[in-house]
């Protein structure tokens, strides 16, 4: 029998590393319920026609499909020869496969708000919380499962909902300890205005993609490629003199308004900018014309947030507004904004400025030794009394030497020990052994429990 | 464009309903740590040869394996077509497809088992509560993306494991309100003496699998089924005047002991059983000689959780002791104890009895009313002063009839509307309306948060 693995790309939680995890997870949960945002959870599996055509063709290529079941059942065999010939000729076949794994949590979003159009409650907001999956190469941080955690907006056009999740960014990004994030904002529709000052209004994406390279590539080469995508001297210089706006927000938005002063869709955009930053005054936002954002969906404010300077992590969240999300499930007009936290890269980032609080380790407080089978019978119901307290606690399975009982209490970094021999039993006594410090005290058994609900409120005692 | 949907027999949780799941589950996971337990989260996808072969012909048929891509790429295509001809004659072929959905969380818990024994600190107690997929036919509570919600001990043969299973299912199904649970246990140990004392110590599968019905078709047809699996006479009555064992425990006990006086296997498992009942007094245990429980692997206690007696919902949980958790994995002799919680039924069993804690629908607490485009902006600061308290509120996104604003906040279950209008914020005052009793109070805005949280302390209040 060869030696069990898992997947490639994809990974077992437990332990610190999954306390960890859950401790991001359920902080950016608790900020999303804070401004009124509600949970939803679509399936694993949705049908393939609400996936396919969603990604663009390399999108495509990266859906985990799922065989249909009974292929080979004799009702079936011609359609599954059918269909395998479809697969040979590389197309799809929903004799094969009708259903496939969800490729991110927007578009079973959108399918789920197209679905209950009726029922829901607009503006709907919504936050999502769950794995998806991608074909992808595995790589170093990058997974064929992993979480994604969203949250929307949909059925409003008010920028009131930007300033807010601008406010569940800083909210939870400070709650993580990451107060130094920085949340880039630009608007498509000053890529838009760029395009038509360019006089190539359909340009807008050509531009877009050859800024965003601007980080990885500069400046000369970004010219250079929009030279090659055919555009010419003037309009180049154009979008230089914009890619070189600099200076704090204020004269940002000035160099911006002289840019575009007879541009009416660029100013649009500005004008919001202008509103946004007006009223996010103590979030660390930075006015960014060179954020460009790859998704062709958005066409209003966009989003970038960026872990601290001094971590080179780049980029730990993103959104913007969209004007339709949910038209291709045959739904027009329903207008919305979003944004999402790269949970992974969140992980990494605190877990290289060593920020994760202390002592999460286990679940457990308190490992009551095994001193013979009597006595440990005797201890079951002691601990009774302090879950009751909601003090969590185990006892060591067997009668074993203390050395072995405290190596698990160790390994499980467990915090105390606490014994009770026949000796503490006819006392009504036992020891608590501090297994930081090994210092040790004794207790009246009847006073356990409220020493350890006094102890644990003040976790620097020890 | 066809209208969207979702694959049979997987669902969308949101609103009411999952806040209700959540509740059941947050209270379990909060049970196993109570107890020592910690979390454990697997992948959705396993090597299909981790999952094959470890459920009967029937439970491989039902796994949901996933496409292999790239299957039509030139370099694939000729294995691509061998493993069709292997499809088509019903097996499998890993050229086809090389990965699965987990069908339980069982399997995946002994391939990490076995994968880290070295690193694992034994006894390990894990709990794990993920989705796991099944191509079963959905039916009415049957579906094929469902959670699990397990917890096992593994590397301890002591009983003291077992006594603690029960400690949670008592403290786990008390915190949810169902205090008229019953915990049925028996022995295998047991059931296999029944077939060594009949003779057939190779039959008690055979015994097991007639005694499991006894429930639905009664004694005389159980009777008749151990006739058609070839058993005499005698040794049906022998199974006959063992399930007619009643009584309270106690004398359970004693009924068996006289049956089984000369057989050493089962005395073992009735001694066991002594010593649970002995230690988990105040637990709503009920020994109960017809628990035969279908999974071949459990050889010692076994656990099965029922529904109060009021609700007809039959079994909500269970469990046993294994020998060999891993021994497929190339591991041998890792014994284990674990019981699993029924959510599905658990979730129907309360709502039935309707005892999900009240106001549970909303994550927000407050509707801040849009009163004007300045009122609403002056707004959003008051907002950041109640969340830094963990009051969870937001501003109706646009200026809109108050009757409109009022019916998003009903729908939404939002207990308070705040307004601030002009008026309010030239006095520093807002008005609070209670949105269950319409009544109406005005509070200085200086004081709201302070307002808040005197009030949710006393939800009773209002």
């Amino acid at each position: 029998m060869s030696k069990p693995s898992i997947p490639q790309g994809t990974r077992d939680f437990y332990g610190e590393t999954l306390y960890k995890r859950n401790f991001i997870l359920q902080t950016i949960k608790n900020v999303f319920e804070l401004y009124g945002f509600q949970p939803l959870e679509t399936p694993a599996m949705e049908n393939l026609e609400t996936l396919m055509g969603k990604y663009g063709d390399e999108g495509d290529k990266l859906i985990f499909k799922i065989l249909n079941n009974g292929l080979a059942d004799p009702k079936n065999i011609e359609k599954t020869k059918q269909g395998f010939k479809k697969i040979l000729d590389g197309r799809n076949s929903e004799d094969i496969s009708s259903r496939a794994l969800k490729y991110d949590l927007t578009i079973p979003f959108a399918r789920f708000v197209a679905m209950n159009y009726g029922q829901l409650n607009f503006p709907f907001k919504r936050y999502q919380v769950q794995p998806v999956w991608r074909a992808d190469r595995p790589q170093k941080g990058r997974y064929r499962e992993f979480t994604q955690c969203d949250a929307d907006v949909v059925g409003s056009k008010s920028l009131i909902n930007e300033i807010e999740l601008a406010g569940i960014y800083h909210k939870a990004f400070n709650q993580l300890g990451l107060k130094e994030y920085a949340l880039h904002i630009n608007n498509r529709k000053i890529l838009a205005g760029l395009a038509e000052i360019c006089h190539a209004p359909d340009k807008m994406i050509d531009i877009s993609i050859a800024i965003d390279k601007l980080d990885k590539i500069g400046l000369e080469k970004v010219k250079e490629e929009l030279q090659q995508r055919g555009f010419e001297n003037e309009q180049v210089s154009l979008v230089e003199k914009y890619l070189l706006i600099a200076g704090n927000n204020a004269s940002r938005i000035e160099s911006m308004k002289k840019i575009f002063a007879n541009n009416e869709t660029a100013l649009k955009g500005i004008e919001e900018l202008e509103f946004i930053i007006t009223h996010c005054g103590s979030y660390n936002i930075i006015i960014d014309g060179t954020l460009a954002r790859g998704l062709n969906y958005y066409t209003g404010i966009i989003f970038e947030a960026k872990a601290p300077a001094n971590v080179k992590m780049g980029s730990i969240g993103g959104g913007g507004r969209y004007d339709d999300l949910t038209g291709s499930f045959g739904v027009p007009d329903i207008a919305g904004v979003g944004i999402s936290f790269g949970v992974d890269r969140i992980y990494d980032v605190m877990d290289e400025l060593d920020i994760f609080p202390a002592k999460m380790e286990s679940g457990t407080t308190a490992l009551f030794m095994n001193m013979g089978s009597d006595e440990a019978l005797s201890t079951l119901k002691i601990m009774q009394v302090l879950r009751e307290e909601g003090i969590s606690c185990e006892l060591y399975h067997e009668q074993a030497k203390m050395d072995k009982q405290f190596k698990y209490a160790s390994k499980k970094n467990i915090r105390y020990a606490v014994i009770i021999g026949s000796r503490e039993i006819t006392e009504g006594k036992c020891s608590v052994k501090h297994l930081l410090t090994s210092s040790q005290e004794e207790i009246l058994i009847s006073e356990l429990s409220s020493w350890f609900k006094k102890e644990l409120r003040l976790p620097n005692n020890i």
